[in-house]
């Protein structure tokens, strides 16, 4: 196969400002796609922003699947030929607000995924998501979805890797926090780990710049299935990374003449155990 | 709880020269309690070598659990008044050639294990082990104990973690492999991933130099449960990494306000998919 071009937007996002958000994230889409992108990542929470005064704000800023974010993403990814991955504030059918994201391709939504991993006062905004993350084969390849703190839930990754993810994309809000001089962040650290671990590429579209006092990492990039960054690592601009992925190398779990990343695990000694 | 002196040697070990690297490890062990360590790490395979011909030379060199080098580091754990961790390679009782490791103390032999992922050739020599990794109380707090590629496998790390393990103890024979310049090996980046996932300490005793051609990454090192390396990555050295921890911080796995690493978990989207 040839390689796809992947791109990962670190667009700046306002919170509340629901149409300007739409309109950056759309301008950065086409841009992206302008250079070739036909995969295509934007943050987490990219209609509405991300730190909420409290639970009544986040509801005011929801918005269901069939509202204008998604739909201008479904109408972005037809017109442009992209499969578009980003997130959203959602408001359900049921009512619950939910930190949300999509795969959208020229064929409509192909997945709807509400994260099952809140982060610290997103417990008190949002219901927490019961489904697995969601694995779609795309025309470019078997892409999976997952938002942010799920990441770093080494169970949740597996999930979306033994079902034959070769490209995990994850929207994502990362906050600054401390680290010692010379260490990259840490949530960087892991999506390198849950690659190499898998042998699958991620690629992440995180915020950059700051909203009520919380700054952000701006960690957006793409790692390739050694845990290489082979895009981004940039930290804090307003940039979209592109790489050229090979997916297809991601099918490959050999590490060594006689190992293989997915077979090597021991199910029969695990299962019982991670309750 | 005051903090105790972690010390994890990287020795030079020789293929087939067990009395040889019997001294060495000694000798390495009593410089560390000399220093004030109380909880010691030595490498995977510590009294024979790694990089064995064949199967052949491998049992020629393996040894019951009480033989001479672990009861030689039961006698040193017992007149150190040190908790000592070593790899060894073991003639179990049914005849079976093993990748082994213990955990002593003054007390004696407080836990054998038998690696159950096996590296590349280790398949050709070695019969895997199907218990979980051990899980110890000593009297400094409580130590899990596994070998090299195990902890490539976030599901046995969890194991682990979710016992209360506090330091999870490693000895590994880490084989050099390309990678892009300043980036650390990738399983250092595991190691950094695994203690922050779990917020536990993580110390490994790397080999340095080479055997028969296979170089060693020297990546001996101590991570705290924020994953940060607090000692070692000298890649290369003979040397003893020395930190001086405070265990009891690994009890707690809160990372912010409203979360905490392990009760964020969410088994029951995990259990039946993991097999």
């Amino acid at each position: 196969m040839t390689p796809v071009r992947v791109a990962c937007c670190q667009v700046h996002i306002a919170v509340g400002d629901t149409d300007g958000n739409r309109v950056r994230v759309r301008h950065a889409v086409e841009a992206a796609a302008a250079v070739g992108a036909r995969i295509i990542v934007v943050p987490e929470l990219a209609n509405s922003g991300y730190v909420f005064t409290d639970a009544a704000e986040a509801r005011s800023l929801a918005e269901p699947v069939d509202g204008p974010t998604v739909t201008g993403w479904t109408e972005l990814a037809r017109r442009l030929d992209a499969v578009l991955i980003g997130g959203f504030c959602e408001l359900d059918p049921d009512g619950h607000v939910r930190n949300s994201a999509v795969v959208v391709d020229a064929g409509g939504v192909r997945a709807l995924y509400r994260k099952a991993h809140l982060w610290d006062r997103e417990k008190l905004v949002f219901t927490p998501g019961d489904a697995a993350p969601p694995v779609v084969d795309t025309v470019h390849g078997r892409i999976a979805l997952m938002i942010c703190y799920d990441l770093e839930f080494p169970e949740w990754i597996r999930l979306a890797a033994l079902r034959g993810t070769q490209l995990l994309c994850a929207p994502v809000n990362w906050p600054e926090l401390p680290r010692p001089a010379g260490e990259r962040p840490s949530e960087i650290v892991r999506v390198q780990a849950a690659a190499a671990t898998n042998r699958m590429f991620i690629a992440v579209a995180d915020r950059t710049g700051s909203e009520r006092r919380v700054g952000w990492v701006g960690g957006t990039m793409i790692v390739d299935p050694d845990g290489w960054p082979i895009g981004g690592l940039d930290l804090g601009r307003e940039v979209t990374v592109v790489a050229d992925l090979d997916l297809d190398t991601a099918r490959d779990k050999r590490i060594s003449e006689h190992n293989d990343v997915h077979a090597d695990r021991r199910p029969e000694l695990y299962g019982g155990n991670l309750d």
